[in-house]
């Protein structure tokens, strides 16, 4: 089966328990935020529960800060058999000029669990835009690395 | 300046806000509770406010449940100029035999900032034992494979 | 100055800790996440900062259950001055068969500010779509409606 | 049965965590202790476990600063057949002078279940007090008023 | 300048992220309730800001479930030159006979102090009923026993 | 059987929701965390699940600040029949100077319970430094003194 993968869109503020001693934003509160909404592109996806099972890569480059508004884009970029790899973008918005940057790009592999905790199949995504095609290979990238990253920090 | 690395051990409860469907920690939370501990390990290493720069990878091997206890681990293992590779490590602990499993290993990057947010030097890493000789190769692999995925998923 | 208006789409799972004795959604808590789905709105909308003026009306109508997937969506419907009613609806998604159920309905009233809190004008809002006009008269009806009341009640 | 009502009384401080970026507490926030509030006036006046049927008005008049003292007075005012209608004041104490001020009003409307979610009928409402007899005609518009917005709304 | 001493009272759920692996509250949990309701009481006396200087003992008799609603009662039974002490009991209500148990009693010190969190001196109590003044022995007793603890346990 | 105590230890931040309106962290707060990391000293002293009794002590003696470091340093320090004191000490650090001071100490005392709560035996604690003599006699100091509070406040 195939199926083709919708963004899931999460905006948010930052509250101030949220945030450090500079103002912006916890690394570890935004990486909460991701997981939440990769997770439920992971669910939608594939019909099914879903666990994280590992994040491959988040670069913080810029940071967020208390009372901005910051928008999560989720997206299902890779299939195989059981585990899903997922993009999450994060932009931040200032309100005078409605200026938005990008901050945030993580990668995590969501795998899909039957009610005994065991993986279970997902559907096959069909890329279906040039974006698609593109972010396809990186997942393929992200998967190949996860593996020898096991190996050579063994 | 050279430093030892001293490991920081933070020790707690899985509570019921924490869980997700299957009754044990969100991936998420779990995060948010390793970016605690690895910044502290950083900021004790360095004496310098720090913010997360990258999460490497992060390995959920096993889930912990509801009411478990787990214990955070954390540890810088390799420096450059302004920053710090930090491990965490992740263990549970079932009680009745004090059976003690390890669940979770991620790698994070600090950075070292000063007052107006610019990065700052950090002092250089002293490997001690045969363990913290082992890894800073790691660190460096995990240093080396950040700047790698920059591109290849660029 | 006329703009149309955005619908802003918010995801959330219910955690244990937002539930009553039921394992359902507290209401409060599900005014909590719509006051914030309508702040949204009204920025993004008015391009100002913004305070919750009133709730005109709330209604229940389908409980939510711990686990379940639940959608915001919220949207300027009407403008006056200084003021917006926005109108909120929150849809539940339970898995097997991606059912989505309509569980609730909010109207709020929200006032831009400037930077010592007093009233700031707005843009009006330019209704595109049939649903648009309609819900124009529904906004119309609230406002009349608010007013009405802090007299009936006074 | 016939019984009369009970004030209950909470008091509370403003959190950091509950404020917005003026520094005052968000309508959402209020209104989740609000119904809170309102739900123990339900339950200890019916002696039922009950849900937020729904939210029929809430006006926020003066804004409630961090670290002040709040105070929510929660009474039900009317009586149908299974539901309740509650009135929530809200005050804030500012601490030189002990000045209080009246902040906002909400009217709740709450209904009895059984353990199947099934509605249950309560006790008729007894007015005792001038006041009593004043708000009884306040709950009776409240009610009729909520009918005739389902119809004008739908 | 003497003052009486009013109870201030509040009342709360047990929500499940408070309790334990029994379902039951978190002696933490319930103690940072007590310190909050303390401090109101002793705000409202003194009519100063005020710090918790030490808990003398609470006793913790009868442990309240999960959904339980809970209810603390505060009241300033001591005075001294710039410190208070103050009573705080919790009661549990189980609903279908309102039966409602007597759970936990503590005694708190909290001291007023002024912009500079220098102690500041505070009204002088005015015992009224024979209670007050069984408790202000109470409190004698407490407060004596604190100065003969710090010497017993340097 | 006898069993050496082992010091629990835990790190945290204070976050901007801890604290009160001076910056610094809240009583109650506080003791939150001290009650966790004296059931973790209990727990993993008896092997067996614990509740808090009751609070025998504590001494807030230097404020902790927003944005500072605070460790949590728990040991079970006397033992009786099915009950354990448990002396947690808290510490602020500074960071410029790596400034550590103590700031707060109190004794709990958690019991040892079986599966329908009721009291069950602990191991007997085995002093082994000049410190576990020490506070061996401080334990019994703060038992003895618990039975006589009982008796004076009843």
């Amino acid at each position: 089966m195939e199926r083709e993968s919708i963004e899931v869109i999460n905006t948010h503020f930052v509250f101030p328990n949220d945030t450090n001693n500079y103002g912006t934003i916890f690394g570890g509160k935004l990486v909460e935020m991701m997981d939440l909404a990769g997770a439920l592109s992971a669910i939608r996806f594939s019909g099914e529960d879903v666990v994280t099972a590992s994040i491959e890569a988040i670069d913080f480059r810029i940071p967020i800060k208390q009372g901005d508004i910051y928008e999560l884009r989720s997206k299902v970029i890779y299939t195989a058999k059981t585990s899903m790899v997922v993009k999450i973008d994060v932009y931040r918005e200032e309100k005078p000029a409605y200026k938005r940057d990008f901050c945030c790009r993580g990668y995590f592999i969501f795998v899909a669990i039957d009610k005994n905790g065991k993986p279970k199949s997902v559907p096959k995504l069909k890329p279906v835009s040039e974006d698609d095609r593109k972010f396809w290979g990186v997942g393929e990238i992200i998967k190949r690395r996860a593996l020898e990253r096991r190996e050579l920090t063994a």
